[in-house]
């Protein structure tokens, strides 16, 4: 990997292909996003961005729109051009054809079809390719993607809203609202990238949510698929997790019978020791597409995921209230008894949100 | 009081009165903040605050510099010039004397010995006076003087560091360090500037703290009175809190009896069902002349004074880490059952401080 003799320029263009990525972020989901600039020195000749699994791919828009322009130029992509004929042919070959002189890329795709094959047509055919300019905001753009290639499980953030002192819901199980407005419309931005949004058979009982995405505009998405954690299926018959057009699927011990017609989708993970093996739930998920997931449950569920290392990212909003100390806790079964047991995470980013406070924290490895 | 036809110059040059000022925020207590600039136009030709309690204020410093230029000059300054004669002379009749043409100030001194009377000396000796400019900013300066002279009470800021769910120590006491080393330094300043710390006895058993100043350079600053609310002056033999050269007091119950050659304040209290009528311990402070309490107790007595509406602002250091379901709450003696009665603050600043985040809050009225 070649990390120095980038220029500004080149450093402004990756910029700006890694924002014309992040417009697929709602609507790329499995793919990654991926954004293309196509530019003579500064000068931008093409770009584009790709937005759907089956529509072209960045690389194929910008070329598209550059025209004969294309010739001699230099390509900025966040992601190694694809080698493979997929649903669309291999951008690899398109950036030739077009007589481009340079390749810049964020990152190698670690995706087995690519994984380097991108680099070595682009080379073959005596492009310059230079790989790893930003490749940090590269991965950060597709964790979700990378985490599922890569480790074989989606990306796992939790969301949650807390009080100042650290209570999600009041003992009687009470929690709207607890955080504001304008937290509650970032929410839903959230789970427009998520590919999966998960919760509990409790919290269904308990808050019925109906874990759609309410955006408030006419903003493109594809809508995430509602998971719920439910051992025995005992909350299938109910709820407004089934109502609306997100699909939902229902996680279930190998013991439980899904009733006929159910018009959900179903699928058994194993348990250990009576609880659900949550790695295994989240290979289930891989294996079904999912890059993100965003975990909207209760205490104990988002306690077990954090307790095991399966949390990837905690997204905090912390609104200015009080709930007492007779409340729930925000996380349940942590079982930490001295100070050197404590968790630790890093805050990523801290934002005032009307009223609240929205932290995006990472768990310590 | 006057608001508006205040010039653009005439806000730049308040506002660097309140900077000056703000220079004294560890040493003039229990005065006032107080700065003063004297200008032609947008010209400084003299500029001064007031360091300590006993020495020149901020107007005689000013036209100390400014000499013979003081003369048609505009002075700014952020609070009404005093009428008395204290262990200083009036300011009004230095102003006078020096011949400034006119007086902005930023608020009337609600000082009883003041309160109005500085501004009629100027107006009866033919200055213009003009009030209210940035009042805002200047009650929020001073607001522990204002609070004692206003409302007969000091201004209460309870501090208390916090993990992410809520948690001030583990369930064993341990608290030592749930924030980070920028958030403690941090917490020497907010000492620093206020007229006592106050703690309770369990506090002075459980942790042992000095309660000193230490601010790791030769910044001057008056120590603030170590208050310890122990009812029946159960930790007077011992603990730090008696160490060092600040000056502690010890409030107890009126049936207690202080022992004799003790070599620490000690002052009664009435009680109220068993426990510290909190509000009279605030009046017995600011009768000695306490302006701001910085309150470093643990969740019980912080929660007292939350629930009887007797804190004004809750300076918490939100470290990144998580303590779990079993360690002690934030505040003890809330009493929330119903949403409705959450308690509300908002959040007047938020700021990343080393791997921390500090939120200033202020409870609702």
């Amino acid at each position: 990997m070649q990390t120095s003799s980038f220029s500004a320029v080149d450093h402004a263009l990756m910029a700006r292909a890694l924002r014309l990525a992040e417009h697929g972020a709602y609507t790329t989901k499995p793919n990654p996003m991926v954004g293309c600039v196509l530019a003579h020195g500064e000068r931008i000749v093409g770009e584009g961005w790709h937005r759907r699994a089956g529509e072209p791919h960045a690389e194929v828009l910008a070329l598209q729109a550059a025209g004969e322009r294309a010739r001699g130029a230099t390509a900025y992509v966040t992601l190694e051009p694809c080698a493979h004929t997929g649903r669309t042919g291999p951008c690899a070959d398109a950036l030739v054809a077009a007589g481009v002189a340079r390749v810049v890329a964020a990152m190698r795709d670690p995706f087995p079809q690519v994984a380097g094959r991108g680099f070595e047509r682009l080379r073959a055919a005596g492009i310059a390719v230079d790989c790893g300019l930003m490749e940090g905001a590269a991965r950060a753009l597709n964790r979700g993607f990378l985490s599922r290639v890569e480790r074989g499980r989606p990306w796992l953030r939790i969301k949650l809203a807390t009080s100042l002192d650290g209570r999600s819901a009041l003992a009687n199980g009470e929690s709207k609202w607890i955080s504001g407005e304008a937290s509650r419309l970032d929410v839903q931005r959230w789970r427009a990238r998520s590919g999966a949004i998960v919760t509990g058979a409790g919290t269904v009982l308990a808050d019925d949510p109906s874990l759609t995405v309410r955006l408030g505009d006419d903003t493109p998405f594809v809508p995430p698929l509602r998971v719920v954690l439910d051992p025995g299926l005992a909350t299938v018959a109910r709820g407004r997790v089934r109502e609306g057009d997100a699909p939902t699927l229902y996680i279930h011990a190998p013991d439980a019978k899904p009733p006929r017609g159910l018009g959900a989708q179903v699928a058994a993970a194993p348990l250990r020791a009576g609880r659900f093996d949550l790695d295994a739930v989240l290979r289930l998920l891989a294996g079904r597409g999912v890059n993100e997931i965003q975990l909207e449950a209760g205490a104990t569920l988002a306690g077990a995921f954090l307790a095991e290392g399966l949390a990837d990212e905690v997204l905090l909003y912390v609104a200015p209230v009080l709930l007492g100390e007779r409340a729930r806790p925000l996380f349940d079964g942590l079982g930490i008894e001295r100070m050197a047991q404590k968790l630790r995470l890093s805050i990523v980013e801290s934002r005032r949100l009307g009223e609240d406070v929205r932290l995006l924290l990472r768990p310590e490895p």
